[in-house]
């Protein structure tokens, strides 16, 4: 395998980096009060974020975690359908049990993610939540709907493909990835099977990286 | 700080090799054919077991994700009550809307967790599926339910602490943990604020039991 094979390889450690970097971020600028993981891609920066947006002697900003898979991930054949949400599958979605049927009202919602390529699933992701809201809004009587602070929804991503994107989300949602990058390949450490070969890949490719540079 | 702190420190890579590890003997032995993560710990394993358990050409094996907390975490003061059920909290349950009513019937269930301590969340988490489990069996007629194979249930943690525990798991699950440890403090990398500092302390400890094993 050549270093120079046009995949990015980020280590743990890289991404572990990048979160805690965003976080500074995101806590002053956001301040979230849930996350919302996109499985199973976003489990793990959920989890670390939940570390560095951790205030010492207060409780952990709970996690709800989401599935969603697009159709073609899934075998499905017909992956032709206009409409955004026909593309995608939810696997697993919030959970009104637990977390309240008002749940969402005046909430500062994080939604994690690993990677944002061609935005859809995020903008499903968005677009259903905010349906969810407005269902909750609507079942309140309208004094009390005043009362309640506006919910806000933002998101982070470890990487964001700056490349054109087949869905928009809302221009009222701040957006925060770790990183931006191109259209590449990227090798995330928690798809590999072999563990030290990619860290050792990744070791020479920064290597090459700056003697390129330099 | 001193290394010797009996502080346990794994790294990403550590954990990483130990849940490939483990992914070896699972999928001989248990062949799951559905994680349960219970979060936060166990979503990172999970997600790095199921890239282990990957079959070419086939479907991922879908993750659903719980949360679960112990009261005492959740900063209640009334942590004595005696029964097991009320000492823990659902944060999140698996989405049945999604998943499908009859989901559990017949599937081959790997329950996934970081550390196995008291066993208290484990135990749980066994005995509110197997209650789903029975409450999606009772909802058939009896000759659909003898075409039924076995539900069977199966544990994975990355580490379990070899103590006494607070409750005990039903005799007929299969068990697997990454490392089985004392009743150390682990720091996971996931909850570590510097990564560097971690993976130098973790690198020094390995030294030093190296030196006093030689």
């Amino acid at each position: 395998m050549s270093v120079d094979d046009g995949h990015y390889r980020p280590t743990y450690n890289d991404i572990h980096k990048l979160i805690g970097n965003s976080a500074k971020k995101i806590r002053d600028e956001f301040k979230p009060d849930l996350f919302v993981a996109i499985g199973g891609g976003g489990f793990y920066p959920a989890r670390v974020m939940r570390t560095f947006c951790k205030t010492p002697g207060r409780k952990n900003i709970p996690i709800q975690a989401i599935g969603l898979s697009l159709y073609e991930e899934m075998g499905t054949e017909d992956s032709t359908q206009e409409k955004l949400g026909k593309e995608i599958v939810r696997t697993q979605w919030l959970d009104f049990s637990t977390l309240g049927k008002m749940s969402l009202l005046g909430r500062r919602i994080l939604i994690v993610d690993e990677v944002d390529d061609t935005r859809t699933t995020l903008a499903y992701a968005i677009s259903e939540l905010q349906q969810d809201l407005e269902k909750q809004l609507a079942a309140l009587p309208e004094e009390k709907r005043k009362t309640i602070p506006k919910t806000e929804f933002a998101i982070f991503v470890v990487h964001n493909k700056l490349k054109e994107k087949a869905a928009s989300l809302p221009s009222d949602i701040m957006y925060f990835s770790g990183e931006d990058l191109g259209d590449v390949w990227v090798d995330y450490p928690w798809e590999m099977l072999d563990i030290d070969k990619h860290e050792e890949l990744a070791a020479a490719q920064k290597k090459l990286r700056a003697e390129q540079q330099s």
